[in-house]
């Protein structure tokens, strides 16, 4: 028996999950780009490219690094925008003297001016960031022509992320957001004698639905572990989640109430609107995290027998990315350990 | 100028934290035995001890060999019940081989009877978990009396979290919840012969409010730091939050709303009812942290004018706990760098 808490991952299902991304993405004519925010493991990375990604995406210029220092940097692109202050512009040196083929995300006039005239000679490539309605960041599609215009020769292409479609039913109509804004953008740039390579979309809910003309690249990142809340939009099967965190029950002090050692610390406060509670107990399905501390899960039975002291229970997670992010390994069930190489990494 | 996001903690305001709860519970005649799951840092533990503290509080036993490893295993106190496996009764015996005075946490019958025939002639002093009304863990109090004989000679005292005092305006009524319900049990448990050496009680909220006879500890942990729900309960003011995450405006695509670096990696998503956004930025008082993803602070700037790209912004984090364990060292304002040594340590 292992010691609790601990995040354990079913090497079946996450193999599973991997083919099968990989086959609609190959199937529908565009590259797949996997996030590495979720896993934050450069094991897992070498997998996703050993089974035919093109390249991975990144949330961190430290993330990139990590990657490049343990061998799968080849094709790497950061996802978030980012202000290039000296260090940043010292890591991105070091990727591209490493080898890197960098990507980085820009969604800003002055950076992507900074960035052209700091590598005149060529360097990254930027791929602008469009708003296709998520309203975090990327600029408005309106906008996108003279932040292209000022990357200059490193302009690469256009992305976005429609982080409006997570919700339960919003992905289809996400999906579409992020073709039709990539398509006009792309449009209005090439009207403007541009040349748009990268045209990037798709998260785990979306990609299914953003596959199509002129989409060219998908970035999904939860796919190969699944969570509750990717069950809870319908985006995944409950069979084809991969990720538990395994916990004991530590205290039963009510006949309506027990304790389990899983708290934020690993399971983390994640708690989008459409699911109950912070995660789901698969053997006791009417059960509910009521209330989450740094150390404890209080869980509500509603009703179904409480679990006895000692007893060990699986729960999903709302969210995996905090959670792979809250450990510095994880167990498979084939009794290997996966070592999170990247955890942390938030430069 | 530091990388973004970063925690930075304010020396002098965190050593004045340090020495005025000890002067406090010093001059209350009470033992201070301050909560290392904020910091998670024996570094931080050491300034405590050498500052009068008589020992120090743990959620976890591998929080515990981490400080005994680190050479502050004098005097260890883990306050979270737990279900004695093989792999906890192997750490409880190594820090017990190490030469730990060791107290642990009970709240169950099962659980206190096997320790008690576990160690026969002694070992660790368990001291039983009464609840005060955050309906967390601990025996309801009128329980308490067997599971205090189940101990045997491994009892030794009582102890309680008046976690039901965090929200503005409860923590004087949860601190006397606290003495009270010690109070009882303590007098239930001599009248039955038996001897009650530790009464333990109170955190940052409710320490000021439980120091009175019986009890004789107090186990803050958030005191050292501050953060932004315990400026809101009223607990600490302003002027003695220690902590900031300091992060760079990334993104400014509209003119009621920008993003900031520092995402749910490093703010953690706790968000208490009390408290509005998912922390507090000084410099722009009206804004809010609306939307958190794992790497970008969506801000609403309320009418306030939003800062430029590269502007860096001091946040205070909702709760600091979940914030410190993210992160793998911070720094001191006088340029030092705390290692988060016992970052994670979930078992």
């Amino acid at each position: 028996m292992f010691d609790t808490p601990v995040v354990v991952v079913d090497a079946a299902v996450m193999d599973r999950n991997i083919q099968r991304a990989q086959t609609v993405a190959t199937a529908a004519g565009v590259r797949l780009r996997p996030h590495v925010k979720t896993h934050k493991s450069s094991l897992l990375a070498q997998k996703q490219l050993e089974a035919g990604a093109t390249g991975l995406t990144c949330a961190t210029l430290s993330e990139a690094v990590g990657l490049s220092e343990a061998g799968v940097g080849g094709d790497l692109f950061v996802a978030v925008p980012f202000y290039p202050s000296p260090s940043k512009l010292a890591r991105i040196d070091l990727l591209l003297e490493a080898g890197s083929d960098l990507s980085l995300a820009v969604d800003n006039l002055s950076v992507a001016g900074l960035l052209a005239i700091r590598y005149p000679g060529g360097g990254p490539r930027l791929i602008v960031e469009v708003d296709s309605g998520s309203h975090r960041t990327g600029v408005d599609p309106v906008e996108a022509l003279p932040v292209a215009a000022a990357c200059g020769d490193l302009f690469g292409g256009v992305f976005t992320h429609g982080g409006h479609g997570y919700p339960p039913g919003m992905a289809a109509a996400a999906g579409a957001d992020e073709v039709r804004v990539l398509a006009e953008t792309k449009n209005r740039i090439e009207a403007a004698g541009g040349r748009v390579a990268v045209i990037s979309a798709g998260s785990t809910p979306t990609a299914a639905h953003c596959v199509g003309d002129p989409v060219n690249e998908v970035r999904p990142g939860t796919y190969i572990f699944g969570d509750w809340q990717q069950v809870g939009n319908g985006a995944m099967a409950l069979d084809d989640v991969a990720v538990s965190v395994m916990a004991t029950v530590i205290s039963a002090p009510a006949a309506d109430r027990f304790v389990l050692d899983c708290g934020a610390k690993i399971l983390s406060k994640d708690q989008p609107a459409w699911v109950e509670g912070y995660g789901h107990l698969p053997q006791m399905p009417g059960a509910v995290i009521e209330r989450l501390y740094d150390n404890h899960a209080v869980v509500s039975t509603h009703g179904d027998r409480p679990p006895m002291v000692g007893d060990q229970l699986r729960v999903i997670p709302n969210h995996v990315c905090p959670v792979i992010n809250l450990v510095d390994q994880f167990l498979l069930t084939t009794g290997d350990v996966v070592p999170v190489d990247l955890r942390g990494h938030l430069t």
